[in-house]
C-alpha cells in the first residue's frame, strides 16, 4: 500500500515508465506519508483500439 | 467522467467495439446526464485461459 | 462475462442505474452476442473530491 | 458475485492457475457463503517492465 | 505482487473476511510460488444497488 | 487517457488529495508527454479492514 495503476495508450518507452515510477513514487512519500518500499505501481498498455471517447474508438479517429 | 470499463472474451472485432462504443456512450449521455466527450470507454480482451467460472477454466470447459 | 464497470461521480439516483442497467445489457447482448444472464454490470459512485482532473480535484473546481 | 481478480506476474503456467482458481473457488464458497457457479476468478499477467515497487520497475532490478 | 481483489456483496463480517485473507494467501504462497508479505488482498465491498446480471439492479430482484 | 487510480488507506486529508492530484499531474504531463486536460486521476480510500498482507487483515496487525 499504496498501490497507483496508470492506463496509457501503448507506445511509452521503459525509459519513460522507469522516469514516471521514480517520480511518482517519490510524490506518494513526500505526500503521503508512505515508504518507497510500500508504494507499488503498475502500468497497463491500452491500445488505441480498445479506447473510445466521445463515442468513437481512439483508432477511428 | 464516466469512466466504462468492458471485461469481454478475446475474439470480439473492431466493428463491434466500434458499435459498443457508439450506443454505450448514447446510453451514457441519455440516461445520466453526461456529455459525449466527457464519457471513456475502455474494453479489456481477457483470454479464456485467464478466466474460470465454477472453479474451472473456461480455456478447460 | 462480459462484467461492466460504470465509474460516476456519485448522485445518480437508483432510477438512472436501473434504466442504465437495462439499456446497457440490451446492447451487450445484441452486439457482443452474450446473454442477460452473463452480463454483470458494476457501478462505482465517485465522491468529487476522488477526482481530479487538469492536476485539480473535482470538488475544488 | 463474487468477482476475484488474480494480478500476478506474467509466467504462472495453466497448470498453476487450474489449481488456483480451484481452491480460491472452494474458498468462497465454504467461508464467503456463495455457489462455484456464482464465483467468477480472472487472471491478469502483469509483465515485469509494467511493474514497479521502490519506485524502480522490477525488469530494472 | 500478487494482488488479490475481491468483489462481494456487502454483508460479509470481518470474520470471514480473516479467514478468506488467510486462506487465499496460503493458496497463493502454495501454488503460485509466492511469500506471504508479498500477497496483498483488497476487499471491494458492492451495495446490491450498485449490481446488476440479467439487466436487473440485485437491489430489485 | 491517460487514468491514474491511487489505492490508499483511508484517513488521508483533502489536502494531501490536492497535492498528489497537482504533482501526480505534472509528472504525467511532462514524461508522458500528454495534456493536463486528457489525465484523469481517481482516489480510492481502502478501509484497513479491507485489506490484508502477509494473510492478516490490516485492521488486526
Amino acid at each position: 500500500m499504496p498501490i497507483v495503476r496508470i492506463e496509457m495508450w501503448a507506445g511509452r518507452t521503459q525509459a519513460q515508465k522507469r522516469e514516471l515510477a521514480r517520480v511518482i513514487t517519490e510524490a506518494m512519500v513526500n505526500i503521503a506519508q508512505t515508504t518507497p518500499e510500500a508504494t507499488i505501481i503498475i502500468f497497463e498498455d491500452i491500445p488505441k483500439e480498445n479506447w473510445a471517447q466521445g463515442g468513437v474508438l481512439a483508432s477511428d479517429q
